[in-house]
């Protein structure tokens, strides 16, 4: 079986990439990162989703995104609420500066540790909050730089940065991921959940996933605050 | 006056790309790394450094790169010694993976941050250790990369990774950093020093130093236990 490093973060959308991964006969290497997010429950919920996935591992990286502040998710600035989510034109302060970067090079890291080629992350470029590092631009950046960066890649590695995600839809990842068996109510998306852990159901993230749940027919399994 | 990041390990490289950044007009946010290397006294080194060329600013990430093991420079490997380190077919041990791609990312993060489009460092492609993340084919990938990664990049930012000694021997490294004001003596560069701080001299990092001294007609500032 190749070994495949999935990024997890707890959520829906990386939930079906580690089942994706898993199905596509890849053996997952589960990452995840404790990068003082104030939402710290995700980790938890990465935990839970790797163990019923059956991630062949999965390692947390401790890692400081604090250290240049500038996002409503590491700092002490307010998460906006009830925007409007798909004016994508418009990058929103929850935005973490160059975050998809750090993460793919953590992996990448990993990758060339465990001798794999393959990363799976969970972006969306559809149903999602207007950053640029979800972009498929980004991802075939990240490729072309993977391949020139590592000691893998100098003795002929091709790396290969899958996201499947990429160009879905909120509602076709709920189905795709209910069709292989995630259970989403171990998943965690919400960026400012209540002090008892429940969803906000307000921030961009909880109205993306609370509008693909609708958009299914479906009613997402975990609680809220409000919805 | 432009902002840059400047990657400073504390090293002579390092500190002599600080000095050019300084020539070249920019306003150095200075940035290191407490990644678990064995070698924690060039943090010590790069205060100095930043403090002794006026780093508006000096950093330190923690960031953990232990996490996947690999590198005879986190590890519990040993640190080869009297290797002929111009063998640059082979890359060595103390490759630490993707080190170089983490280290930009984050300098990217900060950039976005403070509104700069500039990065240096001091990776050089002559007399190195052979990692692959000095080559100039990474730097470029790495500046493509940036500008779709990120808010300003999609704003239009173009960013610009400054590698000026890229193609610099170790001779004229140190020739230029004299000629800029680099005080060497405050450098750091072993990978294996003793408990007592001393440069080992003999490891490829310590090795390519000395060579550069000699290169130059000078006596390296910095004591060795043997050289």
């Amino acid at each position: 079986m190749k070994r495949a490093v999935v990024l997890l973060s707890g959520g829906l959308d990386s939930a079906t990439t580690l089942a994706i991964a898993r199905r596509d006969g890849f053996e997952p290497f589960a990452l995840s990162f404790a990068y003082g997010q104030r939402h710290n429950l995700e980790l938890e919920a990465a935990k839970r989703v790797a163990a019923a996935l059956n991630a062949h591992e999965h390692r947390i990286a401790t890692i400081d995104l604090r250290v240049f502040g500038g996002s409503a998710l590491t700092d002490e600035i307010a998460v906006p609420k009830n925007r409007d989510a798909k004016s994508a034109d418009e990058i929103p302060i929850t935005y973490v500066p160059a975050r998809n970067t750090i993460f793919l090079s953590y992996a990448l890291a990993w990758c060339e540790v465990l001798g794999a080629a393959d990363i799976f992350i969970g972006a969306n470029a559809i149903d999602y909050s207007g950053y640029p590092d979800c972009r498929p631009e980004f991802i075939a950046a990240f490729e072309r730089l993977a391949s020139v960066a590592t000691k893998a890649g100098v003795e002929g590695t091709r790396f290969h940065i899958h996201a499947p995600l990429i160009s879905m839809s909120k509602a076709d990842i709920i189905r795709k991921g209910m069709e292989l068996g995630v259970d989403f109510s171990q998943t965690h998306s919400c960026y400012d959940p209540a002090s008892d852990g429940l969803a906000c159901g307000q921030c961009d993230s909880c109205r993306l996933r609370l509008e693909g749940f609708r958009a299914v027919g479906l009613v997402d399994p975990i609680p809220y605050a409000a919805r």
